[in-house]
């Protein structure tokens, strides 16, 4: 078993901005990242155990999870603006209706594989219980904990349910608010992208407007695509690779993309920012396919907060600066799906079954007869 | 530890229609419950241990598992046409995205409190591992199943999720299409209906077309209400008890409303059929409270079958028969509600919290002061 | 051609409450009506012409149109709070789609027949157009208005689709905040309910929570529901009266409910509450029938000072307050219906096609006989 | 006053596909319009009167109308299994709501510019009701029918309304399934589209499965965007463009898409099809901006061919073959705007405002540059 705080960060890859690959127009925050937006924190478990032949319930192991905090504080007590968006619904997350009627979030958002999504909300109930002594004996008690999932079948013994819940307990206590691990890592150890190695990929936007100035991030776990369709900031890469290395069999897949921000919109104007994450995930070549579980979930600040600045979220929505926040949200998907494969190192899984990492070098000559500077 | 197999049939109280209290205008099916719907088989687990002041994590256990097979086969393989509605979020159920994205059912339903709801959907994705090898193996493997809940903490431990998997298994493997059992049993052991017992309950109802004959059969698990508001067939009877016997305190709570039927609709068709559950809810004296997680889970026969039968559902609806299919929801929802308080008997639970039975006889007393028939 | 202007108040019928029955347990406002909420205007032109049979185009005409205005300002300029909801979508109900995602209404609200619903909107438009001559003007120009309607062929002439730009602008310029009639008036003339003669009721509730004082309004336009299925505050008086009249042929039909409300509610709030009124149309004996356009449009205060007072709104929700809105609006629904069949005189249209009105001697009867207190 | 059936095909610019940009990996239809699906036809009227300063109800006038027929019948009388998304609702398209609820369309579809939607659909009420005497005289009466629209008001006399019941019939009447007329027509001729001249585009996609072959078409109406985004087949031409002629001030926007296929998918299929013309919008450079009104209207065989053939309709989806249908749709969409643009002359309106087209010269050089082969 091995960490992110085990390992520290491990800059295996490039992310797309260190090449040159410069996704839409709005500027990034200083991390790039998630955890740009004020007070939010990630922790991820990355689960790598055994190889050869899967002995199902045993390994080998290529799974994780990934938490997403939304603030320091007790999230159960101080709730969060919410909105969930189901761009397609062949997906097992959990906590989706109760953000869409009451439009907050109450616990931490924890990523996973897809039948390990029970074992993972129970425990975040556990977890939410503990903070909250009280949950439960002054009538009545009860959590929405929130849970997205994507299969990783390819790679994992995913009949194991290995997350348990002491990795979810793990993966909230080194949570923080330092650059986030990317690739194969936590939830996305044993995910794939367009047939590469995909992932957990971030990236952040900078939005100025007269009201103020907004943080957008995203952070995806990438699981999607078929090989030919790649986009990489609009140059058909996967069409050229495809060409050369045949497609890799079984595609299907799912995306979750988490997004975050300081602006204090409502839930129905969140909703609407958190929308325009499917115009990322198309331009990346995403046609959304039949049995992609595609999630958004998306936080702002606390309930408290947001309705104490009730007009700037009407004056940025009257005004259209809105739009910003919309090119950030898409600006944000986009990037940080290439930033999960990017940063993604080749995994060999369960029957020996291998993700290449997107070749840096053929993507490089390809993006540079589209007339695209990239350097490694 | 007390099982609806080890303990059999229990008659503790009367059902609606035993004492004269007929919903609605259609004839109910023979056992005017959901598993009059052919192949339907429900198993319940209850569990009742210990007694005095609450001791988070130990007791007193006053809660179970109710569970739904839609056919007698293998559900994942030969998936159900299905729809959900949610009629108040603030539940925590899951299943819910793929099955309005998808139109079907690919696992049994369970329904338990709100804390194990983790727990019990990680026992029916071990249940569909078990009845499918394959899955997970044959890459991609992924199963959506479903899982409703209702808050039992005034009378249940239910920090600690005391249903465990072998209590799922269990219901599962005790499932029959015999009379369901009704009241305080399964999941419905611990919960509280307009500050009264509640818990499981079941009507049904055959509706006769020009297309065919069709059986439509619901099973509740309650939860919700204040005192004042209940109405027994349009009848104060909440006002004039809580005359004399004061409101209880904490009301809050939630409602799941599980519809079966046989009538071949295709998932859009069975959603509206399904949001009619609402109106006998309505009519019980429900105002939807806003912590109330109010859910409608429905299924109909399998998609092969709809599909064989596809112009008999296009008639039902552009005759407008489906209206009688909307009767029957309505109607089975309100004699499902009033099954389920009028089956249950009194409970005394954690900390000493009594919910009391509906008393028979000061009903009976109120229904005749409103003209209405009622032998007790 | 006549206008509620012209006649003045038509005490035609007796309203619910005049005769004791009193719907649910929060006290109306002082006239009992959709007005009770500040600023909120109603006026209703109605169109009663010719008899005999129907010639396609020339008559005979009962129908209507009735305006509502959510404040007395330029709607267009100080846009209002709002939410819709589709209980059956088998309507033509317009404007509901920009509702839904900005969460505001920019336009009068307008009720008319069915066939006439484009005639109104270009009315609505032209109206927005004289009142804001710089719309279009400065690019882009656009009003967003909101038309409901019933079908109202049984009676009427639909065909001739006899609402003119003219009489839109008539109600416009007659809408005041004095008593709204009630019955066969505006577009409510040719309209019928449970069989009888329907058309326009409406009912107020004040509220008060902890945050402060609270009026909801609703106005409906009725037009549903089978003689059989009727109910009067939950005694079956249509299956007593149908025993003795029977059915009167065609039922089909439709609902329009319009609430209002002062209360400060965002616009995902304000949906919460107008799903109530599902609540309310249900206990009257709805099922919401097949060929039912069933809509709620709701409205409450500007924009402008829902921002204001967004903190109110958050701890109306949060102490569950928000409950007691839920209740009003359940409540005035139901007895917005009753009124509206109570209020409406007997009406002889097209082809010697007669609604009788609800005879209001055998329903105290049947109510007596019920154990409830109605004096005539 | 012109229209398209007067002056006949008018090839202005250049489709896409003629000049090299060739968009996806699926083969268009015989003709690369949504008249390739079976029976579809369409008719445009296209209305070009005066110039000069705005004199608001006089003109100048840059509008019209263009009219889609599901099939060569009587639409009314033989409905089509239909779908609708909302992808960004600032808009005043109507019809949608029973679209969503019963899954079919009932009339021919038409778009307009925004403020004339009132008069488009009361004369399609009008020409229903020619069409279908009976109703309204065999009650119930009623017919929904379906507009979209778009905000022409930066050419266009918008106040002015000048599409009159006359030219919508004009449309119906010259309807043919001769190749369709694109750019600067029917409701497009007013249009703008990333701030250069759009209006009217189409293309068609062929996708054969197991289950058989089939046509996806969409007929795009587009109006949205701002110059710097402008994405052609993935070439930012938008930002190269933008930096030698600046942006021409005004955006805003909408765009309306609308889908035909002969492939035989119940509405809830439809439906999943359809959302993914939102990833073709989005790969043009759309960030589905605020002020924009973003509608699918979408449309398959008749009610009686997929109750027929429902068996087909699964297959599509378990064997996952459906995602070629979503291929088409992205594919579609994305060649139908830039065909919009491609197509459209230079068009001088209201107060001298000007609409250039898209400079072709520039646009081959800068998608050369991007390694593209364009030929002009």
């Amino acid at each position: 078993m091995r960490s992110g705080l085990e390992e520290g960060y491990r800059n295996v890859g490039r992310r797309a901005r260190d090449i040159g690959i410069m996704i839409g127009r709005l500027p990034p925050g200083p991390s790039n990242s998630l955890v740009d937006v004020p007070g939010v924190r990630v922790g991820q478990v990355t689960l790598i155990e055994g190889e050869g032949p899967l002995r199902p319930g045993q390994g080998p192991v290529r799974t994780g999870v990934t938490v997403i905090l939304p603030h320091a504080g007790n999230v159960f007590r101080d709730k969060v603006v919410a909105a969930a968006r189901v761009v397609n619904g062949y997906g097992k997350s959990v906590g989706l209706a109760q953000i869409s009627k009451l439009g907050s979030i109450e616990s931490p958002i924890a990523l996973t594989n897809t039948l390990n999504v029970g074992l993972v909300m129970d425990a975040l109930v556990e977890y939410t219980l503990r903070q909250n002594p009280e949950l439960g004996l002054s009538v009545p008690g009860s959590v929405n904990v929130v849970v997205g999932e994507c299969n990783d079948s390819y790679l994992n013994d995913i009949r194991g349910r290995h997350v348990k819940a002491q990795h979810v307990e793990r993966a909230l206590s080194v949570a923080s608010a330092d650059q986030v691990e990317e690739g194969a890592v936590g939830a996305g150890t044993g995910t794939s992208c367009f047939e590469f190695k995909g992932g957990i990929g971030t990236a952040s936007r900078l939005v100025v407007s007269e009201s103020g100035g907004y943080t957008v991030g995203v952070l995806v776990l990438s699981n999607f695509g078929r090989r030919a369709d790649l986009l990489v900031d609009g140059v058909p890469v996967g069409r050229e690779l495809a060409a050369v290395e045949p497609e890799a069999g079984e595609a299907g897949g799912s995306i979750v993309m988490v997004l975050g921000t300081d602006a204090p919109l409502s839930s129905r104007q969140l909703g609407r920012v958190a929308s325009r994450c499917t115009v990322g995930l198309a331009r990346t070549g995403s046609v959304v396919g039949h049995s992609s579980g595609d999630f958004v979930l998306a936080f702002g600040p606390t309930l408290t907060q947001v309705a104490a600045t009730a007009e700037e979220a009407m004056d940025v929505e009257r005004s259209g600066h809105i739009d910003s926040l919309f090119r950030a949200a898409a600006e944000c998907t986009e990037e940080a799906i290439l930033n999960s494969m990017l940063m993604a190192e080749t995994t060999i899984g369960r029957d020996g079954h291998v993700r290449e990492a997107l070749p840096l070098d053929r993507l490089a000559e390809t993006m540079r007869r589209h007339g695209r500077q990239v350097q490694l």
